[in-house]
């Protein structure tokens, strides 16, 4: 029987799961970070890892991990020559290597057509219609990622500093932000030089929660992020027949606040990324039994 | 008879000038930069440097610095305690340390109330009303500045992302951006990684270009930026008797831009910064024969 592999990796970790050629999970590992643009070899080396772990946990011979055909979704696949050469490296039967957005695009979807909107820290959309896969955004906080938890974290310390000149008026948010910073702009400006995304975006649940309380200035931002995510999504045009799945560390607060129209297609997602690698693996080289690497 | 010094320091150099009791400027001299914040020890040595030349220029010994006051406008001056450490170091008979802004609003207004806004790679603004002074702004691009040459930049470039993702329509100014980084969004990408508020800010004035000529992209940016100006001059609800300054590298392109209700007190600055410190130096040190420093 063929084996095959779906690996989801990227800068905190990789995982595989070992599976039958019909995609019956069979085992799985957990190896250290993936990052294919500032350590391919060290990344090649933790895919290795995950994999011989799934071996073993399915009872395997680790050392027939060569035997085995590869979907792996990797963050940052799409750019430069890393994949090509990450490819050369590695010992799998067939090497498949994807972005970590489109192996997360056929576990939520499976086979249907529709888009997936990851809203977390950083906001990248994906949409896949007859066939046709349709990238966009995911260029990060600095000129993009509108809606993310980043940008609507920045623009929560900007709406803090302009409450605080005068120039717009408080709400209890703003108080709360004023309060946390000890009512020094200075403490803000110095809090941004060495903020990262996810720094900004650890306020992006206040500013939902005190949305929903009333709190006009948490009103004004998630008002925007909504609008900004929407105006993403119509770009995909997506019909009824087709599915929406949001994704990422804010989904759940975006849900029940995006417009009839798309709450309406709105579904959640059938497997996380690491089953939509699994299910990619056995499509491509399980059934057909081994298909080209 | 008493001499008097006024002196306008910054990042990038100094400048001082030697003037009379009555404010009338004897010698200028020029010296390196007074980044009190970074490198204390030699901003002080340049701006002794700077008041040494001046003596010079004016024909008096360099030596007898010690005995005339001086104004001192110096970025940075509003924050920590580097004014006070700076003072004791001097060697003026009396020093007087002063944000850049306030010599900035004594040259622009001389005696008149009202306010200046400096309008280039930041943005900030200051008030001089009965009195009473009001800075607001000045916080920094990241989630200050609105306005900026800095915001208005960062916005293109996330413009012609949009653009690029069809998310936004495109127009000849976000044509031009996309050739410009090979319509390539990674390129656009690499870019910010990297680029200060002053390589933002480099494509503000092609906005205004653009915006006048009637493109679209161009015309929203410039409507965003002139409201965010304005919205902040209405914190000083400034009266038809009061002045409004525009400063700084945009302030050509803002001047005609702005409402009438502010183009109607809009006046071109009396003088510069280093003219509103000697004119400070001689009020406070010059008339009085002394004063206390």
């Amino acid at each position: 029987m063929d084996l095959v592999l779906g690996i989801d990796g990227g800068g905190t970790g990789c995982r595989a799961a070992l599976a039958s050629a019909t995609g019956d999970i069979l085992g799985r590992g957990r190896g250290g970070p993936a990052n294919i643009r500032t350590d391919l070899a060290g990344a090649c080396e933790n895919i290795v890892e995950a994999a011989r772990l799934a071996f073993a946990e399915a009872g395997r011979d680790p050392a027939l991990i060569g035997t085995a055909g590869a979907v792996l979704g990797l963050a940052g696949a799409n750019v430069g020559d890393y994949k090509q050469r990450l490819q050369a490296m590695l010992p799998f039967r067939n090497s498949r290597i994807e972005n970590d957005s489109l192996i997360s695009l056929e576990g939520a979807l499976g086979e249907h057509d529709g888009a997936i909107a990851a809203l977390g820290t950083g906001t990248v959309y994906l949409a896949r219609q007859k066939g046709h896969l349709r990238p966009v955004g995911g260029w990060g906080f600095q000129i993009g990622d509108l809606g993310s938890g980043a940008r609507i974290g920045r623009d929560l310390l900007q709406e803090t500093l302009l409450v605080h000149d005068k120039v717009h008026a408080g709400t209890p948010l703003a108080d709360i932000m004023l309060e946390r910073f000890n009512r020094d702009p200075s403490d803000i400006v110095e809090f941004t030089t060495a903020a990262k995304p996810g720094d900004y975006g650890a306020f992006a649940p206040m500013v939902f929660e005190h949305a929903a309380k009333g709190d006009a200035l948490g009103q004004k931002l998630v008002e925007r992020a909504v609008a900004d995510v929407e105006e993403t999504l119509a770009v995909f045009d997506l019909a009824p027949t087709e599915r929406l799945c949001l994704l990422g560390g804010l989904a759940g607060l975006y849900a029940p606040l995006l417009s009839k129209r798309y709450r309406a297609i709105m579904h959640p997602p059938l497997q996380d990324a690491l089953g939509g690698a699994v299910a990619m693996a056995a499509r491509i080289f399980g059934k057909a039994g081994g298909g080209h690497g």
